[in-house]
């Protein structure tokens, strides 16, 4: 199995946790997004979409989109899970996901926040005024679902988790102040005091730049 | 069961074509986006996201996030199936999901494109060429994915086709050109001649105002 990845992308991020969660052996290739590595037509041959992550699991099946590649993952190696058995519990994790994956991610990414300051000449405070938008109104509703655990849902970690650090990280990056969301910022402490979240994180990867 | 809708929300649109496609039966209530609604204290205690669709499943059970919900339908009610069997082709549906729902349109939605307006100050005209930027990298890269058949994947409906259809509507109603896409546009022609696509478009809901 080999993973297409960048080391500050949030979804391939989410993709390490997971299979660090499952103890997946798999190999990497590293795609700079920052040096538009993701739009060169040999990337694009391998990925019309001009993202990352993949996940290659066999030479001619290549998985893309971070989600679609976590469902997968926890199809194929069921153990330990990353979603509850009841079927309401596991709405509720793949509604955490959805916020994270779907109302605030795809707002905040590299190539949203380039067509931002690019095309449409937003200054560089809008900017971050944007991206901080987008992270309060959904780390404030996200927030108001957890009930002060260790993780995000229950006592195990789930594709919430999955999905929040990533996006916690990304947000400290952004100097976002996290005082309003105690316990987001306490699954978040847990999380990175654990080898499965510590090892995917971005200064960990070896293609990191910081 | 009931649905919290809004005729032109995309991904209430999605959640009502998948229960038509199953054939549950529901109710309904409307959540006037356009006029606010979703930010009344009376919505957010309903849901702190303020977003629609919600499903409503018990007095206790109410859930969010339209993928999350199509996956909770799914579950429950397996039959007709809107994922194939096989663990490889479940990942390509979901990422053709993931490259709709993450990717296009919340980068297009109406709270995104009314911030855009608002605090970013953009003109309209840039509004909607943000709007069709994001239309047409995602759709140039889906229809990469397309094999000229009648839907998304193979010959039967899958999740795929149920958020695909909602993006081109919208897309329709921006004065889009899908000529760049037909099987895209193959696809919707051939979605919008069956029942539970048309018994789901907006046009067809109580709340429409066209």
């Amino acid at each position: 199995m080999k993973l297409y990845s960048y080391f500050r992308s949030s979804a391939a991020y989410r993709v390490r946790i997971a299979l660090n969660v499952k103890a997946i052996d798999y190999d990497t290739a590293f795609i700079n997004l920052k040096q538009g590595e993701q739009s060169t037509p040999e990337w694009l041959a391998v990925n019309p979409e001009g993202l990352v992550p993949v996940l290659e699991v066999s030479t001619t099946e290549k998985l893309t989109q971070s989600v679609a590649i976590l469902e997968w993952i926890e199809e194929t190696y069921p153990q330990p899970a990353l979603l509850p058995d009841s079927g309401h519990e596991r709405a509720q994790v793949r509604s955490m996901v959805g916020q994270i994956a779907c109302d605030i991610h795809p707002l905040n990414n590299l190539r949203t926040l380039k067509y931002l300051t690019g095309d449409l000449h937003v200054t560089e405070e809008n900017k971050l005024n944007w991206y901080r938008h987008w992270i309060n109104t959904g780390f404030t509703a996200f927030e108001k679902k957890l009930v002060g655990g260790l993780f995000c849902f229950g006592e195990q970690i789930t594709l919430a988790d999955v999905c929040l650090i990533p996006q916690v990280y990304n947000a400290i990056r952004f100097n976002v102040d996290l005082t309003p969301y105690p316990f987001i910022e306490k699954v978040y402490q847990h999380c990175m005091s654990l080898a499965v979240f510590i090892d995917a994180s971005p200064e960990q990867q070896p293609d990191a730049i910081l």
